[in-house]
């Protein structure tokens, strides 16, 4: 392949082409790409459907996140909101938005990311759509199913455990490296910047907790506070938060003199982590249950039916809430 | 609502809550907006899934397209792929990009559109996710099922007739029309340009043809040479099409000092028309099925295992081969 090669050389069809070859062969009876529709067998009695937007400059810098970054990082996000649900994902269509002087290897790039994600979290790539665009966009959207009841963020009852899984503040530490807000020693920026350009999604610790009988769960993309905040408001519930007990990413521990580790933790989005509520006799067991996969639970908190506490602040005003891609960034 | 009001005074989660509050109430047991993933029942045993986008100045212009119909023409192309397979759609995610000077009006203006054609086609709007943008952004992902076996592109044989519904050119004219680059009087010109800005989809016939036997069928996105050649591709066939029996949107006619009416309706795209392959002895049984819905069905040409003609020219060669996103517009 000629390197200076952009998609416009190869024109929509021609990528197409391209990418439908490196996708694979469906199963007997399914037809993936190359049709109006993809046709494919139903994966359960109840669908999970979800889909993510990530654009150029605002969800993503390409200054800094490699073709294969953004496309996994853009499949990433689409399990974590099914494993947020305790879902297994299935199938994805995909849609690129590239500029006419995108080179191809660019494109085969994000490919590649998308691939490498959908081979991580068995999801199979069965359609798209390209278009020529400003700024690149990439979105997925992504169907699975939950094997038990789906875990909605309504659901948690007075009294029950918060919980989180890992730690928090890793993504944000990242970006704050790779924008130059801050400094930190090889082995850690290396670990921070995975967390903000490869996300993990916790997709077998959903699974596990659904069936332990998670009662509410969310997965950290707004922030600590953000998404705390939307889980409450759909379980209408209060909650008392210590925030001693919010498990910090160590990293970003030597980080303190640029970035508030326990402010990151609360507020940094994009961890991927998944926010859930139990009944406090099952934390326990939660615990036990994620242990073979290396994976922490942390109580950080209990709701109750009165207001909304982080220590003694206002949860509401102890942070700005989340990540309002519409306000700010 | 202050007219001026734009989507950055509301942020993501504002404007996200305002299109909940429309989109409606779930039936029993589903979950729609506002948790990490829609929870759906299954719409049967064989799923259809497709997505589209569309971007600002490449695939629609503000300046002469309402958001209104931005969102109509974001779901209808959607269904017509669905239709493009003979099934029946269900649910839809949306995802937008929008500027943050986008006003809160533009906003709700491509839901509208939206809403119109989900309620024109039985769908339902279930999620979606809203990013910044720095040019506007709408692609919609959607689920469908199908009854019977769905008619794939491939699946055409020797010898069948090549039928195509409705009239082809139209979407065409009325995007030389909105340019400036062609003139009618106000009759013709309001149809052709509703061919462009509300393109209709022609579900039931789909649904009609596959259950009469359609051996292969696609929707007329590309133009109707270049979508032919698809479905020819997939089938690994040739064709004898006649271009005296190309049925010409009548509208075009006075137009045929600027705009080549034949040429028009051979590679204009976007009339989502349905092209289809059936047996010879059905073609009448197709005229009859179609007749309640007005929707003619003419035979344009035939399959066989030979070359690609038109007339006594070469198809490839006939016209521009479709509506490339990424060489030209």
């Amino acid at each position: 392949m000629n390197e200076r090669q952009t998609v416009a050389d190869l024109g929509e069809f021609g990528l197409l082409e391209r990418f439908a070859a490196r996708i694979g062969a469906p199963p007997e009876g399914e037809t993936w790409s190359g049709d109006d529709a993809a046709v494919l067998r139903s994966p359960g009695a109840t669908l999970l459907y979800t889909t993510d937007l990530l654009i150029e400059a605002i969800d993503f810098e390409s200054r800094y996140a490699s073709a294969a970054d953004i496309g996994w990082k853009a499949l990433a996000v689409n399990v974590s909101d099914i494993a947020a649900m305790g879902g297994r994902p299935h199938h994805a269509v995909v849609g690129l938005g590239l500029r006419a002087d995108c080179p191809v290897a660019t494109a085969d790039g994000i490919l590649d990311g998308l691939l490498a994600a959908a081979s991580r979290w068995g999801v199979a790539l069965v359609g798209g759509d390209i278009s020529s665009a400003s700024a690149l966009v990439v979105y997925v959207a992504l169907i699975g199913d939950a094997e038990a009841k789906p875990v909605r963020r309504s659901g948690a009852r007075p009294g029950d455990a918060i919980c989180v899984t890992g730690a928090l503040g890793g993504a944000a530490g990242g970006l704050a490296l790779l924008r130059g807000d801050a400094a930190a020693e090889p082995h850690a920026r290396r670990r921070l910047v995975a967390r903000q350009l490869r996300p993990n999604a916790r997709l077998e610790e959903g699974r596990r907790l659904a069936a332990l009988g998670a009662t509410a769960m969310i997965d950290v993309s707004d922030g600590l506070i953000g998404d705390l905040l939307h889980l409450l408001d759909a379980s209408r519930l209060g909650c008392s938060v210590s925030p001693q007990t919010v498990p910090i990413d160590s990293d970003l521990i030597p980080l303190g003199d640029t970035l508030d580790p326990l402010g990151t933790a609360l507020t940094g989005g994009e961890d991927f982590e998944l926010l859930f509520t139990l009944a406090e006799e099952s934390v326990q067991r939660a615990r036990g249950s994620l242990a073979d996969l290396g994976t922490p639970v942390t109580r950080i908190g209990t709701t109750h039916k009165g207001g909304r506490l982080l220590g003694d602040r206002s949860l509401e005003a102890a942070g700005e809430v989340g990540w309002d891609h519409l306000r700010t960034r």
